[in-house]
């Protein structure tokens, strides 16, 4: 395959095809060349052909790895992109780690040609297009400078194409192809001590700056170092922790950008908060112990093939605390007011929270990545590309993440990921209430009786655990 | 009782008595009322009227405790001195923590005449009176302010007389009553990163200063907390860590001041270098492993009731993980430069190290409180008021003590308790030579061999485990 303006379609998703052909056929997606000939496609021809496309085998890759530095900049922003900087996710934390794309929603971009992927990186800036899901692209591309554009189209363009993971439940078209606009972002939303708006620079001074990944140190404890940020990305099939985890989650699921991100419970934080008492367990934890707390409700530990979480002393445990200790390189010891710290409080609003008002928000805004039953999507190897929200996959009753006001005041901030932001405070509530209204592993603390399980537990009012029944009309935590 | 100034002398150590009444004699203690009567008495009649006194009842306190501000000031003092401030020991800790006594050279003040302690204080300090061992009482009063020394003097008359603790082995006269002049500090010694010299105020900015014991936080971390600096300093008899130690060693004995004074390993700085590699073991040490370590080594847990180091999540150990983390509240994490971590290196000396003469430096400035047969000296309730050196109450033979080059560094900067500076870098090199050179419990990486167990851990010339035989013959780790 010479390199040429055309992209590359063999392999795409079928359904992705289908949609920007529609897109061109509707002028949604605004093309000199498609669109004369998109427009004398029917429905069923558009199908055809998207679905003969799709079955193509695709073409290996021709072009060379760019220089060395160009790989550099462009593998980073693949994997991590830049959240501290400039609040942009990582290409691959949607498009997949191979990038080859996942569901109808996210194109394969490994081994597409360059100047395609230029142009249309180019383009979503511009404007020029924009049929993306709730100005996801737009938001992306505006934050990337003409080098790092150039670098990345180089750098996916030599990676091999494959055919995308499939998302888990297909999305209703109508709800598929509606655009959602980006709203604007109201900073009077934001608290003081909140995390950065997606979109916006932030200044340094503001949060607390871990090193960057570059000034990881070397020798044993640089080993650790690097071993425990793996661990931390993909806890639940990593060799070393898989065995603890117990549902389909890791840590980097509720810690956005492996635990640095302000405002989402980052590490730095936390790492200078703990030993700390704690009513959850009526102790004194160490940060050790806190760890082992995110294994047995977030991750489920009593569920995995160990039957718990990781020991103080295994290598797991020591590669997640030196990674901690790494990332709060700095930090003062005891700091318990670090803007940024834990999860961002959200103001409760005027009408409440309902799971009914969420559920819409929840099509609209959240399952093109986490699916409609809530399922999130795997790849093939079993590694987390979007988690599950709620059923056997996702956090426990005792996770800190089933609490309405804890999970609203997460999404608020951090969701949908790279345009926090477009949801209002009353949409992030109402959703919040949707998703934590399904059942979900059994709380571990739990003896048998649900009534003096949710007493001694439960009696939150952000808590539906034993007060409110799911969607198969039995009480949630009866499980 | 009715208050005088003429001191209580019913029930004080006999041995005691009868020095003063020499040193009446001989004139080297200076009073004019005392010595005609004490040059009319023979040897013979000392011993008697010593032995007399010694073993008349000690009469009950009839001194009310002073007002609340001043119990205050009074019992920090007798308890924990001014470290960094002023490296200013407790009186506690050389005459026992009930202020009774230890041996012949430290006598009981608890149910003395406050008129008695407070003349005699500011006699040391003026140098009216000067018969104490290597200048200790001139060092500690000269840091005292008068308000002080009334409030200490008061304090202790109140609390309710006993019979000092038993010494180790007794001295023989000739060491005990030898004077030892304190030498003049040679701050060439003092390395840029070394600890304050004792008897000079340092510079605050200079080390980083823990929160004062008066900052602690209430609450349940508070508590552990508090509860964690009771085990440091009682690490053999506390409730909750006696079964941990196999030997009579306490956290407070290698980290003075209770782990707070730069230059003896002070806590706050380890704090915020772990985890760490450590080649001892080959691994990443969390800090809670680290301490496992001092109780594997340093503190014999395998000797213990439990056979081994406290777990990670016992009580035991989130004391101590509390303890430290609010010690180094303030400091910065991973800062791996602090002033004052860990021991203070000493540099060689032309003339190496020797055990026959450290013999001699040991006999003259350590055998005081530490005794002949370097076993010290323990309190009636199992209380360690002076560590032993060797022999089976000691550290093992894992314990970065044992290394002639660390115990060299640490007694040059530390001891004597009080009036470190006296011993030159060639006497403390040679005394930690000798007190090196004795047997001590077994290395708990010895696999039965000595010979590998020497070279695989004992390798370096500062060490003399497999490699010089102890006073009675045997290969050192033989046993």
């Amino acid at each position: 395959m010479a390199p040429t303006a055309y992209p590359r379609i063999a392999g795409l998703s079928a359904d992705y095809l289908a949609k920007q052909l529609r897109d061109f056929r509707a002028g949604t997606r605004n093309n000199p060349l498609m669109r004369p000939m998109a427009s004398r496609l029917s429905d069923a021809e558009i199908a055809a052909i998207s679905t003969y496309y799709a079955a193509l085998p695709i073409p290996a890759p021709v072009a060379e790895p760019p220089a060395r530095d160009v790989t550099k900049t462009a593998a980073e922003l693949a994997r991590w992109g830049d959240w501290s900087g400039r609040g942009l996710p990582g290409c691959g934390q949607c498009h997949g780690p191979d990038g080859n794309g996942i569901g109808s929603g996210f194109p394969g971009i490994s081994g597409q040609q360059a100047s395609y992927i230029e142009a249309q990186l180019q383009a979503w800036k511009t404007g020029v297009r924009a049929n993306d899901p709730m100005g996801l692209m737009k938001a992306v591309a505006d934050r990337l400078t003409d080098v790092e554009i150039h670098a990345l189209a180089a750098y996916y363009n030599a990676r091999p194409g494959a055919p995308p993971t499939p998302a888990g439940k297909t999305l209703s078209p109508s709800v598929k192809d509606e655009p959602v606009p980006a709203r604007q972002l109201d900073s009077g939303d934001v608290p003081h001590h909140g995390p950065p708006p997606a979109g916006r620079t932030v200044s340094a001074a503001r949060y607390f700056e871990p090193p960057s990944r570059d000034a990881m140190p070397g020798g044993p404890l640089g080993n650790a170092i690097l071993q425990g940020q793996a661990i931390f990305d993909s806890t639940n099939t990593h060799p070393l922790s898989s065995k603890y985890v117990g549902n389909r989650q890791t840590c980097g699921n509720c810690h956005l950008d492996a635990g640095r991100r302000p405002g989402s419970a980052p590490l730095w934080a936390a790492w200078v908060a703990y030993p700390a008492y704690r009513t959850k367990d009526d102790e004194i934890n160490t940060y050790i112990e806190r760890i082992q707390g995110c294994f047995r409700y977030s991750m489920n530990a009593q569920a995995s093939v160990h039957g718990g979480p990781p020991a103080a002393h295994s290598e797991t445990m020591t590669s997640l605390v030196a990674y901690s200790y790494w990332l709060a390189k700095g930090a003062l010891t005891g700091d318990l007011r670090m803007p940024g710290r834990g999860y961002v409080r959200l103001k409760e609003t005027s009408r409440g929270f309902d799971p009914g008002r969420g559920a819409a928000v929840y099509a609209a805004k959240c399952a093109l990545c986490h699916g409609e039953d809530g399922a999130g999507v795997a790849h093939a190897d079993g590694r987390t590309l979007f988690p599950p929200l709620w059923g056997a996959g996702s956090y426990n009753w005792g996770a800190g993440m089933h609490r309405v006001d804890t999970a609203a005041a997460f999404i608020k901030h951090n969701m949908p990921l790279g345009v926090s932001g477009v949801l209002s405070d009353q949409e992030a509530w109402d959703v919040a209430a949707f998703v934590n209204s399904h059942e979900r592993p059994q709380d571990p603390r739990h003896r048998g009786d649900l009534a003096l399980t949710t007493s001694e537990f439960h009696a939150s009012k952000f808590d539906y655990y034993g007060k409110r029944k799911g969607p198969d009309g039995r009480m949630l935590g009866e499980r």
